[in-house]
């Protein structure tokens, strides 16, 4: 089926689809880019919709019942992105309640508090990604993880780490309950993050770029580690923090250590 | 000495200044934030001008007799941010020659190819500040060092971290001149970074974002190192990368291990 016009009711609600509220009305997201889409396709998302542009996604995209052509100009109008790849993904909204979360044997969670860059909370995803966590907790998040801005920093991440957005208290709680133990990362904290035993259920828990780690974090946390810091500054970026902190965890779990 | 007025030809300097054009006609770049500006000058860099509103920043700043008051419409117009903090400097640019690097013993250095975003930049050397590398190497960069927008994402680490820029060829007979062994970081190697010595004099090194490791920086390297992947991406951010790699030579440097 072909969708020439710009005035095309299809192409009209697709543009509309630009604007945060209308995705939020319709309880949808939006993938842009073809790796993206690959990638949430490949997770087991099942897109509603998919639009392409057969000039520059030789297409059609899989899955091919769901998806429709569209004139270079409609892609270019509804498109995020200055230069588009020719295809946009629709998807239905997924659940991010804690309960989701099914932790696997001593699984490792990140946990980063008050994230409202869409960037970093992409760059975070990432990070989770890498790390093979067993998920991302966001607690009291500004960004919202369906935002493009975050799907495109993630680089489809948020597709294949389960997420959950919560409350801390509501975190914690969770936490406790699976026999997860909490690690927060904290720059005055008299352990360094060599001398403490990551190998077990774990969370690290990172603060606000701004703000740091919470005073309700800090004392929910089993245990404070630090990252030290040899410069003038006094703090990472969060993704870093978590990233540093991780693969610390993962070097600790590697076989023949 | 008061400014008061917008069209004083010194204020018109200083928005002129915002332009990356005309700070490159004056050699200079700008310094704003209170924080920023504090680092600059704790690090021993003295601006030739600094520009205040004393409604915001209560002044004089130091050092104090290169200090003008300005009213608040001529900073707001001056300021690249949105809420400016009330001050803003304007420095001599510095020299970012390798000769000008000198290696303490057992130096750490971090290298990076093609940094294209500022954002990137600034986040790379708030890692090289916080992992108290001997100096950061940007190669074929396309980032401008002295941009507000790296400053900012320095948040100053940009004053504290010794910064050179150079082409690889010369950055790579720098490095063997100073007998630094070069560790490039690379998907495909066979060496996990947990089972390389990195111990001794070293310069970390990771690609573009976009490209990867340049074939000309992979066959440089002395050793190739990579940073196992857990999940469905095959890269991590530049900075992200460099901190897992060098705070594994902190590791592996401290004391008592």
């Amino acid at each position: 089926m072909d969708i020439a016009s710009v005035s095309n009711p299809r192409i009209k609600r697709l543009v509309a689809l630009r604007d945060r509220r209308e995705r939020d009305r319709e309880g949808v997201f939006v993938v842009e880019g073809i790796r993206e889409l690959e990638r949430a396709v490949s997770a087991g998302l099942r897109p509603l919709e998919i639009y392409y542009d057969p000039g520059r996604f030789p297409g059609p995209p899989v899955p091919a019942d769901v998806a429709l052509s569209v004139a270079p100009d409609g892609m270019d109008r509804a498109s995020y992105r200055r230069r588009s790849q020719g295809v946009i993904g629709i998807f239905a909204r997924f659940d991010m309640d804690l309960d989701h979360l099914a932790p696997p044997p001593s699984p490792l969670y990140l946990l980063a508090e008050s994230i409202e860059k869409p960037g970093n909370l992409g760059a975070l995803l990432r990070t989770a990604d890498a790390v093979g966590a067993a998920g991302l907790i966001v607690t009291d998040t500004g960004a919202d993880p369906f935002s493009p801005n975050v799907i495109r920093s993630s680089t489809g991440a948020l597709f294949s780490i389960p997420v959950a957005v919560a409350t801390l208290d509501r975190a914690v709680t969770w936490l406790r309950g699976h026999d997860i133990k909490i690690f927060a990362a904290d720059p005055g904290a008299a352990d360094v993050l060599w001398s403490v035993d990551l190998t077990g259920p774990c969370a690290i828990v990172a603060g606000s770029e701004h703000a740091g780690l919470s005073d309700r974090a800090r004392s929910a946390a089993d245990s404070l580690v630090r990252i030290p810091m040899h410069g003038e500054g006094d703090s990472l970026n969060v993704s870093v923090s978590m990233a540093v902190l991780a693969y610390e965890a993962l070097r600790q779990r590697r076989p023949h250590s």
